[in-house]
Protein backbone atom coordinates (compact mmCIF):
# COMPACT_ATOMS: atom_id res chain seq x y z
CA UNK A 1 0.00 0.00 0.00
CA UNK A 2 0.81 3.55 -0.37
CA UNK A 3 1.66 4.94 2.64
CA UNK A 4 1.04 8.93 3.00
CA UNK A 5 2.92 10.37 6.60
CA UNK A 6 1.51 13.90 6.77
CA UNK A 7 4.64 15.65 7.94
CA UNK A 8 6.45 14.61 4.93
CA UNK A 9 4.09 15.63 2.11
CA UNK A 10 2.83 19.05 0.74
CA UNK A 11 -0.90 20.02 2.57
CA UNK A 12 -2.60 20.34 -1.14
CA UNK A 13 -1.71 16.60 -1.33
CA UNK A 14 -2.21 15.36 1.53
CA UNK A 15 -6.12 17.42 1.47
CA UNK A 16 -6.79 15.83 -1.60
CA UNK A 17 -5.91 12.83 -0.16
CA UNK A 18 -8.37 12.86 2.56
CA UNK A 19 -10.78 14.38 0.00
CA UNK A 20 -10.82 11.21 -2.20
CA UNK A 21 -10.54 8.68 1.13
CA UNK A 22 -13.57 10.44 3.46
CA UNK A 23 -16.45 9.97 1.90
CA UNK A 24 -19.31 10.62 0.23
CA UNK A 25 -19.44 13.52 2.93
CA UNK A 26 -22.87 15.63 3.38
CA UNK A 27 -23.26 18.98 2.37
CA UNK A 28 -23.85 22.21 4.75
CA UNK A 29 -25.34 24.59 2.55
CA UNK A 30 -24.71 27.11 5.61
CA UNK A 31 -26.74 30.90 5.32
CA UNK A 32 -25.51 33.51 7.57
CA UNK A 33 -25.60 36.81 7.62
CA UNK A 34 -22.90 39.65 8.27
CA UNK A 35 -23.79 42.12 11.24
CA UNK A 36 -24.23 44.92 8.85
CA UNK A 37 -26.72 42.27 7.27
CA UNK A 38 -25.39 41.28 4.26
CA UNK A 39 -26.89 37.40 3.76
CA UNK A 40 -24.21 35.04 2.78
CA UNK A 41 -24.51 31.27 0.99
CA UNK A 42 -21.71 28.52 1.01
CA UNK A 43 -21.62 24.86 0.76
CA UNK A 44 -19.42 23.06 3.16
CA UNK A 45 -18.55 19.23 2.76
CA UNK A 46 -16.42 19.38 6.32
CA UNK A 47 -20.30 18.44 8.50
CA UNK A 48 -22.46 16.54 9.93
CA UNK A 49 -24.78 15.76 12.57
CA UNK A 50 -22.78 14.33 15.60
CA UNK A 51 -26.00 14.27 18.18
CA UNK A 52 -29.29 14.05 18.26
CA UNK A 53 -29.70 14.92 22.46
CA UNK A 54 -28.91 18.13 22.16
CA UNK A 55 -29.16 17.88 18.54
CA UNK A 56 -25.67 18.92 17.04
CA UNK A 57 -25.18 19.30 13.82
CA UNK A 58 -20.69 20.56 13.11
CA UNK A 59 -19.01 22.32 9.91
CA UNK A 60 -15.66 23.42 9.58
CA UNK A 61 -14.81 26.63 7.76
CA UNK A 62 -11.46 25.70 6.52
CA UNK A 63 -8.30 28.31 6.50
CA UNK A 64 -7.32 28.44 2.90
CA UNK A 65 -4.75 25.70 1.74
CA UNK A 66 -3.36 28.16 -0.40
CA UNK A 67 -2.89 32.01 1.12
CA UNK A 68 -3.88 30.60 4.71
CA UNK A 69 -6.87 33.51 4.61
CA UNK A 70 -10.35 33.00 6.20
CA UNK A 71 -14.00 32.64 4.82
CA UNK A 72 -17.00 34.88 5.19
CA UNK A 73 -18.83 32.18 6.58
CA UNK A 74 -16.56 32.06 9.40
CA UNK A 75 -16.37 35.76 10.21
CA UNK A 76 -20.09 35.90 10.26
CA UNK A 77 -21.10 33.38 12.59
CA UNK A 78 -18.29 34.91 15.39
CA UNK A 79 -20.46 38.59 14.60
CA UNK A 80 -23.42 36.51 15.02
CA UNK A 81 -23.39 33.34 16.22
CA UNK A 82 -26.49 32.25 13.40
CA UNK A 83 -26.47 30.01 11.13
CA UNK A 84 -29.24 28.51 8.71
CA UNK A 85 -28.03 24.75 7.69
CA UNK A 86 -29.78 23.62 4.08
CA UNK A 87 -29.81 20.55 2.66
CA UNK A 88 -28.57 19.90 -0.71
CA UNK A 89 -30.22 18.06 -3.51
CA UNK A 90 -28.91 16.84 -6.87
CA UNK A 91 -31.63 19.80 -8.62
CA UNK A 92 -29.69 22.15 -6.67
CA UNK A 93 -25.85 21.05 -7.50
CA UNK A 94 -24.62 23.90 -10.36
CA UNK A 95 -26.52 26.41 -8.65
CA UNK A 96 -24.76 25.52 -5.19
CA UNK A 97 -21.41 25.38 -7.14
CA UNK A 98 -21.93 29.06 -7.55
CA UNK A 99 -22.10 29.83 -4.03
CA UNK A 100 -18.32 28.00 -4.13
CA UNK A 101 -16.85 31.06 -5.97
CA UNK A 102 -14.98 33.64 -3.68
CA UNK A 103 -17.83 36.41 -4.44
CA UNK A 104 -16.53 39.96 -2.36
CA UNK A 105 -18.12 39.96 1.10
CA UNK A 106 -21.01 42.35 -0.07
CA UNK A 107 -21.63 40.09 -2.85
CA UNK A 108 -25.28 38.17 -1.59
CA UNK A 109 -24.68 34.87 -3.18
CA UNK A 110 -28.34 34.34 -3.15
CA UNK A 111 -29.19 36.48 -6.00
CA UNK A 112 -25.68 35.62 -7.86
CA UNK A 113 -27.04 32.06 -7.52
CA UNK A 114 -30.87 32.30 -8.02
CA UNK A 115 -31.75 30.88 -4.99
CA UNK A 116 -34.75 32.11 -3.14
CA UNK A 117 -34.48 33.89 0.47
CA UNK A 118 -37.09 32.07 2.96
CA UNK A 119 -37.29 33.97 6.59
CA UNK A 120 -36.42 32.08 9.22
CA UNK A 121 -38.49 31.73 12.27
CA UNK A 122 -35.70 31.34 15.64
CA UNK A 123 -32.28 33.33 13.65
CA UNK A 124 -31.86 36.10 11.59
CA UNK A 125 -30.27 34.28 8.25
CA UNK A 126 -32.61 33.36 5.60
CA UNK A 127 -33.35 29.63 4.55
CA UNK A 128 -33.04 28.69 0.74
CA UNK A 129 -36.48 28.29 -0.22
CA UNK A 130 -35.49 25.64 -3.30
CA UNK A 131 -33.82 22.99 -0.54
CA UNK A 132 -36.17 20.12 1.55
CA UNK A 133 -35.03 20.67 4.76
CA UNK A 134 -33.59 23.58 6.75
CA UNK A 135 -32.13 23.49 10.10
CA UNK A 136 -32.16 27.07 12.06
CA UNK A 137 -29.31 27.13 14.59
CA UNK A 138 -27.29 28.75 17.27
CA UNK A 139 -23.39 28.65 17.06
CA UNK A 140 -22.61 27.08 20.68
CA UNK A 141 -18.85 27.34 20.35
CA UNK A 142 -16.33 27.89 17.44
CA UNK A 143 -13.09 25.95 18.07
CA UNK A 144 -9.86 26.54 16.17
CA UNK A 145 -7.75 23.25 14.83
CA UNK A 146 -5.00 25.34 14.11
CA UNK A 147 -2.87 28.03 12.80
CA UNK A 148 -1.44 26.90 9.69
CA UNK A 149 -3.32 26.98 6.05
CA UNK A 150 -5.56 24.08 6.15
CA UNK A 151 -6.63 24.02 9.43
CA UNK A 152 -10.09 23.21 10.05
CA UNK A 153 -12.62 26.11 12.39
CA UNK A 154 -15.38 23.74 14.52
CA UNK A 155 -18.41 25.56 14.02
CA UNK A 156 -20.12 23.40 16.58
CA UNK A 157 -24.22 24.18 15.85
CA UNK A 158 -27.42 23.79 18.31
CA UNK A 159 -30.57 22.86 16.13
CA UNK A 160 -33.50 25.17 17.40
CA UNK A 161 -35.85 24.52 14.74
CA UNK A 162 -35.54 21.76 11.41
CA UNK A 163 -38.43 22.48 8.52
CA UNK A 164 -38.90 19.52 6.44
CA UNK A 165 -40.43 19.91 3.25
CA UNK A 166 -43.81 17.23 3.22
CA UNK A 167 -43.07 16.15 -0.42
CA UNK A 168 -39.44 13.89 0.78
CA UNK A 169 -41.68 12.23 3.01
CA UNK A 170 -42.74 8.49 3.17
CA UNK A 171 -46.72 8.10 3.78
CA UNK A 172 -45.92 7.15 7.19
CA UNK A 173 -43.85 10.42 7.81
CA UNK A 174 -40.03 9.41 7.50
CA UNK A 175 -37.63 10.87 5.22
CA UNK A 176 -37.62 8.65 2.00
CA UNK A 177 -33.81 8.71 0.54
CA UNK A 178 -35.19 8.58 -3.28
CA UNK A 179 -37.73 11.88 -3.41
CA UNK A 180 -35.17 13.76 -1.14
CA UNK A 181 -32.09 12.76 -3.66
CA UNK A 182 -29.66 14.35 -1.69
CA UNK A 183 -25.98 14.87 -2.86
CA UNK A 184 -22.48 14.15 -1.08
CA UNK A 185 -19.07 15.23 -1.66
CA UNK A 186 -15.82 13.46 -3.19
CA UNK A 187 -12.47 14.07 -4.06
CA UNK A 188 -11.73 16.22 -6.40
CA UNK A 189 -14.77 17.53 -9.06
CA UNK A 190 -16.91 14.73 -7.97
CA UNK A 191 -20.19 14.54 -6.27
CA UNK A 192 -22.48 11.11 -5.82
CA UNK A 193 -26.03 11.50 -5.81
CA UNK A 194 -27.79 9.23 -3.44
CA UNK A 195 -31.05 8.06 -4.91
CA UNK A 196 -32.30 5.49 -7.05
CA UNK A 197 -30.09 2.60 -8.05
CA UNK A 198 -27.35 3.95 -5.61
CA UNK A 199 -29.44 3.15 -2.61
CA UNK A 200 -29.43 -0.20 -0.98
CA UNK A 201 -30.60 -1.61 2.09
CA UNK A 202 -28.90 -3.71 4.64
CA UNK A 203 -31.56 -4.64 7.47
CA UNK A 204 -28.76 -5.86 10.72
CA UNK A 205 -30.35 -5.60 14.26
CA UNK A 206 -28.31 -4.57 16.47
CA UNK A 207 -29.16 -6.99 19.33
CA UNK A 208 -29.52 -10.06 17.26
CA UNK A 209 -26.44 -11.86 17.61
CA UNK A 210 -25.16 -13.06 14.49
CA UNK A 211 -23.45 -16.30 14.62
CA UNK A 212 -20.58 -14.79 13.10
CA UNK A 213 -17.87 -15.96 10.74
CA UNK A 214 -16.26 -18.09 12.90
CA UNK A 215 -18.87 -20.29 13.49
CA UNK A 216 -18.69 -20.90 9.21
CA UNK A 217 -16.77 -24.32 8.43
CA UNK A 218 -13.75 -23.10 6.99
CA UNK A 219 -14.53 -24.86 3.21
CA UNK A 220 -17.75 -22.31 3.66
CA UNK A 221 -15.10 -19.48 5.23
CA UNK A 222 -13.28 -19.44 2.21
CA UNK A 223 -15.67 -20.07 -0.21
CA UNK A 224 -14.53 -20.16 -4.06
CA UNK A 225 -17.67 -18.94 -5.08
CA UNK A 226 -19.17 -16.61 -2.62
CA UNK A 227 -18.28 -12.65 -1.57
CA UNK A 228 -17.58 -11.22 1.67
CA UNK A 229 -21.26 -9.59 1.57
CA UNK A 230 -22.63 -13.18 0.34
CA UNK A 231 -21.11 -14.81 3.89
CA UNK A 232 -21.90 -12.19 5.63
CA UNK A 233 -25.43 -13.28 5.62
CA UNK A 234 -25.25 -16.32 6.50
CA UNK A 235 -23.16 -15.39 9.47
CA UNK A 236 -25.71 -13.10 10.32
CA UNK A 237 -27.86 -15.49 11.39
CA UNK A 238 -28.86 -16.12 14.91
CA UNK A 239 -28.52 -19.82 14.32
CA UNK A 240 -26.69 -22.19 11.49
CA UNK A 241 -28.53 -25.68 10.94
CA UNK A 242 -27.06 -28.61 11.56
CA UNK A 243 -26.48 -31.10 9.44
CA UNK A 244 -29.20 -33.56 10.20
CA UNK A 245 -31.71 -30.32 9.18
CA UNK A 246 -29.93 -29.60 5.93
CA UNK A 247 -30.45 -33.03 4.57
CA UNK A 248 -33.84 -33.65 5.78
CA UNK A 249 -34.58 -30.74 2.96
CA UNK A 250 -35.59 -32.96 -0.51
CA UNK A 251 -33.97 -29.97 -2.67
CA UNK A 252 -30.53 -30.22 -0.33
CA UNK A 253 -30.71 -33.71 -0.31
CA UNK A 254 -31.11 -33.90 -4.07
CA UNK A 255 -28.43 -30.97 -4.79
CA UNK A 256 -26.08 -33.22 -2.31
CA UNK A 257 -26.44 -36.85 -4.60
CA UNK A 258 -25.82 -35.00 -7.74
CA UNK A 259 -22.25 -35.11 -6.61
CA UNK A 260 -21.39 -32.07 -8.75
CA UNK A 261 -19.00 -30.87 -6.54
CA UNK A 262 -18.71 -27.79 -3.58
CA UNK A 263 -18.22 -25.14 -5.89
CA UNK A 264 -21.93 -25.84 -7.35
CA UNK A 265 -23.69 -26.01 -4.13
CA UNK A 266 -21.86 -22.55 -3.35
CA UNK A 267 -23.33 -21.45 -6.58
CA UNK A 268 -26.44 -22.41 -5.77
CA UNK A 269 -26.68 -21.28 -2.08
CA UNK A 270 -25.69 -17.79 -3.96
CA UNK A 271 -28.53 -18.43 -6.29
CA UNK A 272 -30.61 -18.61 -3.16
CA UNK A 273 -29.29 -15.64 -1.08
CA UNK A 274 -30.28 -13.49 -4.71
CA UNK A 275 -34.09 -14.98 -3.95
CA UNK A 276 -33.61 -14.01 -0.26
CA UNK A 277 -34.08 -17.68 1.09
CA UNK A 278 -31.00 -17.39 3.81
CA UNK A 279 -32.08 -20.56 5.34
CA UNK A 280 -31.92 -22.42 2.11
CA UNK A 281 -28.63 -21.29 1.45
CA UNK A 282 -27.21 -22.00 5.32
CA UNK A 283 -28.47 -25.77 4.85
CA UNK A 284 -26.81 -25.92 1.38
CA UNK A 285 -23.16 -24.52 2.36
CA UNK A 286 -23.34 -26.93 5.97
CA UNK A 287 -24.23 -30.07 3.31
CA UNK A 288 -21.40 -29.00 1.52
CA UNK A 289 -19.11 -28.59 4.31
CA UNK A 290 -18.91 -32.49 4.58
CA UNK A 291 -18.88 -32.83 0.32
CA UNK A 292 -15.40 -30.47 1.34
CA UNK A 293 -13.82 -33.03 3.55
CA UNK B 1 -43.13 22.22 5.46
CA UNK B 2 -43.26 20.09 8.27
CA UNK B 3 -41.91 22.21 11.78
CA UNK B 4 -40.12 19.78 13.98
CA UNK B 5 -38.86 21.59 17.50
CA UNK B 6 -36.17 19.59 19.23
CA UNK B 7 -37.73 20.48 23.09
CA UNK B 8 -40.88 19.49 21.37
CA UNK B 9 -40.11 16.06 19.67
CA UNK B 10 -39.22 12.35 21.32
CA UNK B 11 -35.72 12.11 20.66
CA UNK B 12 -35.66 8.83 18.80
CA UNK B 13 -38.00 10.56 15.97
CA UNK B 14 -35.28 13.88 15.78
CA UNK B 15 -32.63 11.19 15.65
CA UNK B 16 -34.48 9.57 12.53
CA UNK B 17 -35.32 12.82 10.84
CA UNK B 18 -31.75 14.03 11.44
CA UNK B 19 -30.27 10.71 9.88
CA UNK B 20 -32.67 11.03 6.72
CA UNK B 21 -31.76 14.97 6.42
CA UNK B 22 -28.05 14.92 6.67
CA UNK B 23 -26.41 12.64 4.45
CA UNK B 24 -24.69 10.47 2.75
CA UNK B 25 -22.52 10.35 5.30
CA UNK B 26 -19.24 8.59 5.64
CA UNK B 27 -18.43 5.74 7.45
CA UNK B 28 -15.34 5.59 9.54
CA UNK B 29 -15.22 1.93 10.49
CA UNK B 30 -13.38 2.10 13.49
CA UNK B 31 -10.57 -0.18 14.78
CA UNK B 32 -10.05 0.51 18.83
CA UNK B 33 -8.18 -2.12 21.42
CA UNK B 34 -9.33 -2.77 24.96
CA UNK B 35 -6.31 -1.73 27.60
CA UNK B 36 -5.84 -5.87 28.12
CA UNK B 37 -5.45 -6.22 24.54
CA UNK B 38 -9.38 -7.28 22.61
CA UNK B 39 -9.66 -5.68 19.33
CA UNK B 40 -12.49 -4.11 18.83
CA UNK B 41 -14.16 -2.88 15.41
CA UNK B 42 -17.48 -0.82 14.77
CA UNK B 43 -19.24 1.55 12.27
CA UNK B 44 -19.61 5.15 12.94
CA UNK B 45 -21.63 7.68 10.60
CA UNK B 46 -21.54 10.63 12.66
CA UNK B 47 -18.07 11.01 10.93
CA UNK B 48 -16.32 13.63 8.93
CA UNK B 49 -12.93 15.18 8.15
CA UNK B 50 -12.21 18.28 9.51
CA UNK B 51 -8.96 19.69 8.76
CA UNK B 52 -5.79 19.34 6.41
CA UNK B 53 -3.02 20.51 8.55
CA UNK B 54 -3.25 19.09 11.20
CA UNK B 55 -5.27 16.50 9.71
CA UNK B 56 -7.78 16.32 11.91
CA UNK B 57 -10.68 13.27 11.58
CA UNK B 58 -13.83 13.74 14.09
CA UNK B 59 -16.35 10.38 14.70
CA UNK B 60 -18.93 10.38 17.71
CA UNK B 61 -19.45 7.66 19.97
CA UNK B 62 -23.20 8.08 20.92
CA UNK B 63 -24.87 7.31 24.15
CA UNK B 64 -27.54 5.29 23.44
CA UNK B 65 -30.55 6.52 22.19
CA UNK B 66 -32.73 3.61 24.50
CA UNK B 67 -31.08 3.22 27.13
CA UNK B 68 -28.07 5.96 27.78
CA UNK B 69 -25.09 3.37 28.19
CA UNK B 70 -21.77 4.05 26.22
CA UNK B 71 -20.31 1.64 23.46
CA UNK B 72 -16.90 -0.45 23.84
CA UNK B 73 -14.82 2.20 21.27
CA UNK B 74 -15.77 5.29 23.36
CA UNK B 75 -13.93 2.80 26.94
CA UNK B 76 -11.01 2.07 24.41
CA UNK B 77 -9.88 5.10 23.01
CA UNK B 78 -10.14 6.68 26.73
CA UNK B 79 -8.32 3.79 28.16
CA UNK B 80 -5.85 3.82 25.73
CA UNK B 81 -6.36 7.14 23.14
CA UNK B 82 -5.49 5.17 20.28
CA UNK B 83 -8.13 4.21 16.89
CA UNK B 84 -7.30 3.12 13.21
CA UNK B 85 -9.89 4.61 10.78
CA UNK B 86 -10.53 2.42 7.77
CA UNK B 87 -12.50 3.14 4.84
CA UNK B 88 -15.64 1.30 4.16
CA UNK B 89 -16.77 -0.01 0.28
CA UNK B 90 -19.75 -1.76 -1.04
CA UNK B 91 -18.01 -4.72 -0.91
CA UNK B 92 -17.32 -4.97 2.72
CA UNK B 93 -20.95 -3.77 3.52
CA UNK B 94 -22.57 -6.97 5.13
CA UNK B 95 -19.70 -8.12 6.81
CA UNK B 96 -19.42 -4.17 8.52
CA UNK B 97 -22.90 -4.64 9.36
CA UNK B 98 -22.11 -7.17 11.42
CA UNK B 99 -19.45 -5.17 13.56
CA UNK B 100 -22.78 -3.42 14.37
CA UNK B 101 -24.05 -5.90 15.98
CA UNK B 102 -23.72 -5.38 20.04
CA UNK B 103 -21.81 -8.71 21.23
CA UNK B 104 -20.26 -8.79 24.47
CA UNK B 105 -16.79 -6.33 25.01
CA UNK B 106 -14.73 -9.93 25.43
CA UNK B 107 -15.75 -10.61 21.21
CA UNK B 108 -13.52 -9.80 18.70
CA UNK B 109 -15.62 -8.38 15.89
CA UNK B 110 -12.50 -9.14 13.13
CA UNK B 111 -13.39 -12.89 13.94
CA UNK B 112 -17.40 -12.48 14.17
CA UNK B 113 -17.35 -10.40 10.78
CA UNK B 114 -14.42 -12.40 8.85
CA UNK B 115 -12.20 -9.39 8.43
CA UNK B 116 -8.43 -9.78 8.38
CA UNK B 117 -6.22 -7.44 10.98
CA UNK B 118 -3.17 -6.27 9.70
CA UNK B 119 -0.66 -4.56 12.08
CA UNK B 120 -0.19 -1.10 12.43
CA UNK B 121 2.71 0.58 12.31
CA UNK B 122 2.37 3.97 14.85
CA UNK B 123 -0.78 2.45 17.06
CA UNK B 124 -1.67 -0.68 18.63
CA UNK B 125 -5.08 -1.07 17.41
CA UNK B 126 -4.86 -3.17 14.05
CA UNK B 127 -5.77 -2.06 10.42
CA UNK B 128 -8.69 -4.06 8.35
CA UNK B 129 -6.81 -5.50 5.62
CA UNK B 130 -10.05 -5.74 3.46
CA UNK B 131 -10.39 -2.13 3.33
CA UNK B 132 -8.47 0.15 0.73
CA UNK B 133 -7.69 2.89 3.66
CA UNK B 134 -6.72 2.76 7.19
CA UNK B 135 -5.89 6.16 8.79
CA UNK B 136 -3.56 5.57 12.17
CA UNK B 137 -4.83 8.11 14.44
CA UNK B 138 -3.72 9.36 18.12
CA UNK B 139 -6.62 10.84 19.68
CA UNK B 140 -6.36 14.53 20.93
CA UNK B 141 -9.79 14.88 22.70
CA UNK B 142 -12.42 13.58 23.96
CA UNK B 143 -15.82 16.10 23.96
CA UNK B 144 -18.99 14.98 25.71
CA UNK B 145 -21.62 16.69 24.06
CA UNK B 146 -24.68 15.76 26.79
CA UNK B 147 -25.40 13.48 29.23
CA UNK B 148 -28.54 11.89 28.25
CA UNK B 149 -29.52 9.02 25.68
CA UNK B 150 -28.63 10.33 22.48
CA UNK B 151 -25.74 12.60 23.30
CA UNK B 152 -22.73 12.58 21.33
CA UNK B 153 -19.01 11.90 22.43
CA UNK B 154 -16.65 13.61 19.78
CA UNK B 155 -13.48 11.77 19.39
CA UNK B 156 -11.07 14.28 17.73
CA UNK B 157 -8.57 12.84 15.99
CA UNK B 158 -5.28 13.48 14.50
CA UNK B 159 -4.20 11.08 11.75
CA UNK B 160 -0.30 9.49 11.92
CA UNK B 161 -0.07 7.72 9.24
CA UNK B 162 -2.38 6.95 6.37
CA UNK B 163 -2.14 3.58 4.10
CA UNK B 164 -3.78 3.98 0.84
CA UNK B 165 -4.12 0.95 -1.55
CA UNK B 166 -2.38 1.58 -4.93
CA UNK B 167 -5.77 -0.47 -6.60
CA UNK B 168 -8.01 2.20 -6.17
CA UNK B 169 -5.25 5.27 -7.63
CA UNK B 170 -5.50 6.76 -11.00
CA UNK B 171 -3.06 6.16 -13.19
CA UNK B 172 -1.63 9.86 -12.25
CA UNK B 173 -1.98 8.81 -8.06
CA UNK B 174 -5.07 10.41 -7.41
CA UNK B 175 -7.94 8.96 -5.71
CA UNK B 176 -10.42 7.25 -7.90
CA UNK B 177 -14.39 7.22 -7.08
CA UNK B 178 -14.98 4.16 -8.82
CA UNK B 179 -12.02 2.42 -7.95
CA UNK B 180 -12.59 2.89 -4.20
CA UNK B 181 -16.15 2.64 -4.25
CA UNK B 182 -16.89 3.94 -0.87
CA UNK B 183 -20.50 3.80 0.44
CA UNK B 184 -21.78 6.78 2.73
CA UNK B 185 -24.82 5.97 5.38
CA UNK B 186 -28.61 7.07 5.04
CA UNK B 187 -31.47 6.88 7.47
CA UNK B 188 -33.12 3.70 8.83
CA UNK B 189 -31.59 0.87 7.13
CA UNK B 190 -30.20 2.38 3.58
CA UNK B 191 -26.90 3.12 2.44
CA UNK B 192 -25.68 4.93 -0.80
CA UNK B 193 -22.92 3.77 -3.15
CA UNK B 194 -20.78 6.43 -4.75
CA UNK B 195 -19.23 4.89 -7.29
CA UNK B 196 -20.68 4.26 -11.11
CA UNK B 197 -24.13 5.67 -12.17
CA UNK B 198 -24.35 8.37 -8.95
CA UNK B 199 -21.23 9.46 -9.77
CA UNK B 200 -21.24 13.04 -11.57
CA UNK B 201 -19.23 16.18 -12.30
CA UNK B 202 -19.22 19.95 -11.44
CA UNK B 203 -16.16 22.00 -12.34
CA UNK B 204 -16.73 24.80 -10.75
CA UNK B 205 -13.48 27.20 -10.22
CA UNK B 206 -13.38 29.06 -6.88
CA UNK B 207 -11.94 32.26 -8.57
CA UNK B 208 -14.22 32.59 -11.57
CA UNK B 209 -16.15 34.94 -11.19
CA UNK B 210 -19.73 33.66 -12.63
CA UNK B 211 -22.05 36.91 -13.82
CA UNK B 212 -24.44 34.96 -11.58
CA UNK B 213 -28.47 34.60 -11.92
CA UNK B 214 -28.85 38.17 -11.48
CA UNK B 215 -27.30 38.88 -14.97
CA UNK B 216 -29.79 36.54 -16.64
CA UNK B 217 -32.67 38.51 -18.47
CA UNK B 218 -35.63 37.98 -16.79
CA UNK B 219 -37.33 35.73 -19.34
CA UNK B 220 -33.98 33.36 -19.45
CA UNK B 221 -33.97 33.71 -15.38
CA UNK B 222 -37.75 32.55 -15.20
CA UNK B 223 -37.34 29.88 -18.12
CA UNK B 224 -40.56 27.88 -18.34
CA UNK B 225 -38.37 25.05 -19.68
CA UNK B 226 -34.54 25.18 -18.04
CA UNK B 227 -33.96 23.94 -15.15
CA UNK B 228 -32.31 25.89 -12.04
CA UNK B 229 -29.42 23.66 -13.30
CA UNK B 230 -29.09 24.04 -16.45
CA UNK B 231 -29.37 28.06 -16.03
CA UNK B 232 -26.57 27.55 -13.46
CA UNK B 233 -24.07 26.45 -16.05
CA UNK B 234 -24.60 30.00 -18.21
CA UNK B 235 -25.08 31.62 -14.65
CA UNK B 236 -21.25 30.22 -14.33
CA UNK B 237 -19.61 32.22 -17.54
CA UNK B 238 -17.75 34.82 -17.01
CA UNK B 239 -19.04 37.10 -19.76
CA UNK B 240 -22.60 36.73 -21.20
CA UNK B 241 -22.70 36.99 -24.65
CA UNK B 242 -23.85 40.52 -26.19
CA UNK B 243 -26.93 40.71 -28.58
CA UNK B 244 -24.84 41.51 -31.72
CA UNK B 245 -22.92 38.61 -30.85
CA UNK B 246 -25.44 35.56 -30.37
CA UNK B 247 -27.19 37.20 -34.08
CA UNK B 248 -23.46 36.89 -35.58
CA UNK B 249 -23.91 33.33 -34.66
CA UNK B 250 -25.97 32.23 -38.74
CA UNK B 251 -26.98 29.20 -36.63
CA UNK B 252 -28.42 31.36 -33.92
CA UNK B 253 -29.83 34.27 -36.36
CA UNK B 254 -31.29 31.21 -38.24
CA UNK B 255 -32.92 30.03 -35.02
CA UNK B 256 -34.86 33.83 -34.25
CA UNK B 257 -35.60 33.82 -38.03
CA UNK B 258 -38.34 30.42 -37.66
CA UNK B 259 -40.12 32.32 -35.07
CA UNK B 260 -41.10 29.48 -32.95
CA UNK B 261 -41.31 31.06 -29.80
CA UNK B 262 -39.34 31.52 -26.80
CA UNK B 263 -39.65 28.03 -25.60
CA UNK B 264 -38.51 26.70 -28.84
CA UNK B 265 -35.20 28.28 -28.23
CA UNK B 266 -35.45 27.64 -25.00
CA UNK B 267 -35.06 24.07 -25.96
CA UNK B 268 -32.48 24.40 -28.07
CA UNK B 269 -30.56 25.77 -25.47
CA UNK B 270 -31.26 22.87 -23.90
CA UNK B 271 -29.68 20.66 -26.43
CA UNK B 272 -26.95 22.83 -26.54
CA UNK B 273 -26.33 22.13 -23.15
CA UNK B 274 -26.33 18.64 -22.87
CA UNK B 275 -23.28 18.69 -25.73
CA UNK B 276 -21.26 20.89 -23.47
CA UNK B 277 -21.42 24.00 -25.46
CA UNK B 278 -22.19 26.15 -23.21
CA UNK B 279 -21.33 29.08 -25.12
CA UNK B 280 -23.66 28.65 -28.19
CA UNK B 281 -26.39 27.87 -25.20
CA UNK B 282 -25.95 31.50 -23.94
CA UNK B 283 -26.23 33.30 -27.42
CA UNK B 284 -29.29 31.11 -27.72
CA UNK B 285 -30.68 32.39 -24.29
CA UNK B 286 -29.50 36.30 -25.18
CA UNK B 287 -31.30 36.22 -28.19
CA UNK B 288 -34.37 34.71 -27.35
CA UNK B 289 -34.40 37.48 -24.68
CA UNK B 290 -35.54 39.92 -26.55
CA UNK B 291 -37.96 37.77 -28.60
CA UNK B 292 -39.98 37.25 -24.99
CA UNK B 293 -40.62 41.08 -24.91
Amino acid sequence: MLKVDPTQIATKDLHQFILGAVGPRPIAFASTMSADGVPNLAPYSFFNAFSSNPPILIFSSNRRVENNTTKDTLRNVQETGEVVINAVTYAMARQMALCSIEYDANINEFEKAGFTPLPSERVRPFRVAESPVHMECVVENILPLGEKGGAGNLIICRMLLMHISEGVLTPSGRIDPHKIDLIGRLGRFYYARASGEAVFEVVQKVDEYGVGFDALPPSVRHSPVLTGNELARIAALTRLPSREEALADPAVAEAIQQHQGVAHLHQLARVALQQNDVEYAAKLLIASAEEAL
